[in-house]
């Protein structure tokens, strides 16, 4: 496909936040056109109706049913939700799937359809060809991102990671903890130790560093804001910093969205955009490696636009360049 | 009763922030118990399971029977429920009832029960002497307090009000506008013009002004955060800055909670506390009174306090010198 | 000028909040190349220096060096400093000038230059032929987009109105009123009917009505956020919501970037967008009148990108449509 | 002393973050009188002039003499400023001093003074005794009190520690990172594996558990809230967590301030308060200790105020049961 041909996209479950998200991509992607924003309980309702910001942008609204003259489909489920979709929504052969949920990361399938990981800076080649993308999680993204020039060069030990997320993480379901008298100016931690995105790191990592066996240490902190999320990883190293640093920067040469910074970073130098940065620093023996994101973006609906271009053969980053929040 | 007395309280609907504050400042007043906290709904767990911040503070748990070897009870329930709890509960006379609803702000009666409207600022020496007090809304408490002088000296005319409340002011309850991520950094307004608490604003200022019949106009805002109140408003004035200053000081002078500041306020100077601060500027016609406050504390609950120690004849600061959060 | 030519853009004052922004709109426009930004304190270190979030974006340094290869340049200095930089750097006739400062709004020249009042809802064929751009102030623009209609109808009298502003419209220069202790969870107000943007608003709605002679009276409010205005005005106004509804949707019909909102709006709607978003209410004789916008975009670099746009015959909408942050 | 005796106090240093905290504190103890409060910079002033939220509390006002008819000094100087501050001024025997700079907290004296370091639930009964203390710093004492009781009990291994703090541990002078654009909204580190607490802690540690030889690899994070400090420490242990939590609950069952919570904590439940929490978790083989307290109270002046009624016989308590911010 030329950069001339529009892709035709549907969007199932487009109420939630990673619906929204695609949907603002998609809305301002120079080659795609929604075909469908699909959303039972949302069917007839424009889709400002939900998403308030699309007010002025567009008065499509969002369908109850699926038709497949689309190229692909982008599913913004929840977890557990996309598969019995899959089950229940048999597609032909032609559309590709991007599924945002978690349901195909660790190598499951629906019916005959396979997914790869739709991780571009690990998998370029192999999503370039695939006909299903399993996205990866967010925490996943930023975590991976840190750790895959040492996975490859085979540098890997025991990995302490701190990851704070903001609170779009979360989802929109109206909960204790993502009440705003609650979440202003607080912080607590959630799945210490234990999180699930832990599997798929691993599966990528061990791909890249067979031998890789220790533990990686996750505690993931809720933060007080909406959008990003800041991971701090370290672990034994017997390379030096410029060593690293030169490791590091041959890894992400020829991905445009992930840059290694010489200076310290902060997280809004990513909010609201598809890129990472990544920070090293190296104290006696241990190796830092800061990583950051915007949780929704390069952490969810942006990947995905990303794992559409390489499978539609755009430029990777069409539809992309998006303009920090900064302040 | 003098100081060296305990005065027993109990509290209805002890599971909200109302209830909580009431609560919080009563465990460290000098001359209160609490002999018992109801909430149906948590009846048998310790105050701390709901009040996650009293834990190490205090070992009592929530009641679900009430009893009436109490001298005085705070209904912290929500709006028309307190209304209804008087009927089903009726209460032995030697009972005190301090309602921070707003069933009882508008003359209503329960039974024989009278009820006077607890400003102190305005209502002192009835409320001394008072069986019963409506505790005055946290926007009203506010707005009533940056006029009250202007009222007393006949020199009220149309007023023009912004109030800008913290997320506590809408309670608990799970909404949409009270999700994490939808309130940060975000600016809304609500009943705009029609806010309920005029009623008992007219009410007050009618009282010492007579023929005050102009509007007060009132713009509601939520902020971003989580406590305090903000109000500005304006009128035209006859009075020079410095005489409008001098109305307010000798106003004011006896009131141990509410000042006058020479310089320019911020709101964080009053929260967590039980103090109004009031600042004055003269632009052309028009006299500009700003005037904050905790909406929990001085906005409820504190006030609450300030009612009850004056109602047993207790120091009207008693149990509220409270360190402010400042930062 | 056709929309494949590329305008030539100079940025003078480059390292500022609106200097940076203007870069960021710029870099994704799809007609224009940045020929230089200027910055004597910068000059020579990558734009990313100063500005984190384009690490990776670009590598452009910042330049000490004004040439005069360019077609139009955006001053993005401080208040006073347009005027002398004008002065000091006479500029050939070919290159039109936009300037965010508030040195030209009134009428002021810069030699024979003079400046056309750039806010392109009022003004937009005059802005289309014309050389010299003075850009609206942030509030000034939200305010004006609230009452235009009404001027043009004849309908304005007395207004009253409150307006929020995120930390951003303060530049960046370090005060005790920026510092982020003092300024989250914070309220505060200042230059309480006095605010110097009132005599642009009052000389924009004079020219379209020119019988408004009573006071716009101002309350500016500094929120406790970074980006974007709220605004609430109202004033007495004898159409009816519907009939105010239609007038609104009739003035703003062809422009792009101006919607009336049937539902109640939230200022993130509009956060990191060149939107403004506008809602009616009618209470009693009163009509009100919600405005919202983002103060660095609409409020001034993306306002002034829109001006660039219909100087140079291109689409208004080119290089603006943003993604929002929503939340 | 007796609780009936009033302590004479002076403040060196009061216009600061922790000079004023206690202040606040000390005006509201019931035992203590302020006999001055020095800063040269602001002599003559109101307290309230610096520390806005005083007005209407006090009327005393910054003083530019230091007079040695008090019991207890607390110096409330920057890092380095003690040292010196000591050195020009030479103190009869009776006064005691409370630094709570980092110039006393490793063995430094000043002339013949010893300095015990006074984390009371490490050091209580030296402290009753001291003549001078040295207060711990902010990081360093929610660290320790999250270890010490595996300290004692030998259990120490190499200790993986994330912290994260509010925009007050970093003082109130301006500077970039304390801009409230920069700050809301975002995350950054600073100090990775290098802060200077970790000295104070080894040197408490390794008094307890000789044997500890390990590192404390401790993650500092810039949070974007104003007050409080999360810890979340873990390492290899061969405790279940039944028996650590017995552990916890025996170390501290006489220390009034430090609670070990059995259900999952989180921040505001201290903020405001002189209190620690702590919970305990068990994941694999190891441990993890979440602590958290607020940095200016617990981590500062509440601390001081603490260590000041050991070192006067009087309630570890007194003046400090303080109103939680909770919301």
């Amino acid at each position: 496909m030329n950069n001339q041909q529009t892709i035709r996209a549907g969007i199932i479950g487009g109420a939630g936040y990673t619906g929204g998200e695609t949907i603002r991509l998609l809305l301002n992607h120079p080659s795609v056109t929604i075909s469908f924003v699909h959303s039972r309980s949302n069917a007839g309702k424009p889709l400002y109706a939900v998403h308030a910001d699309l007010l002025g942008e567009t008065e499509q609204v969002f369908s109850d049913a699926i038709h497949h003259e689309v190229d692909v489909l982008f599913l913004c489920l929840g977890h557990g939700e996309s598969k019995k979709w899959m089950e229940a929504n048999p597609l032909p052969a032609h559309i590709k799937v991007i599924d945002l949920s978690q349901d195909f990361r660790l190598g499951e399938t629906a019916g005959d359809r396979e997914f790869v990981y739709g991780l571009p800076e690990c998998n370029r080649e192999a999503i370039r060809t695939a006909q299903n993308i399993a996205n990866p999680g967010c925490f996943a993204t930023a975590i991976q991102l840190g750790l895959l020039p040492l996975a490859k060069a085979g540098k890997l030990k025991e990995v302490h990671t701190t990851g704070i997320t903001g609170s779009t993480g979360a989802g929109q379901s109206l909960q204790s903890t993502s009440h705003f008298t609650w979440r202003a100016n607080n912080v607590s931690t959630y799945k210490v130790l234990t999180h699930q995105h832990l599997k798929e790191i691993r599966r990528t990592l061990s791909t890249l560093q067979s031998s890789f066996a220790e533990d990686i240490n996750f505690v993931p902190v809720r933060g007080d804001y909406p959008r990003g999320i800041w991971i701090t990883s370290y672990l034994d190293c017997d390379l030096t910093l410029d060593e690293a640093v030169l490791l590091y920067k041959d890894y992400y040469a020829t991905h445009p969205f992930t840059t290694v910074s010489d200076k310290q970073i902060d997280l809004k130098q990513v909010v609201n955009t598809n890129k990472v940065l990544i920070q090293l620093e190296k104290v006696g023996n241990k190796l830092v490696i800061h990583s950051i994101e915007d949780n929704l973006i390069k952490g969810a609906s942006g990947q995905a636009v990303q794992n559409m271009n390489l499978l539609f053969g755009l430029e990777e980053t069409a539809g992309l360049k998006l303009k920090s929040i900064v302040f």
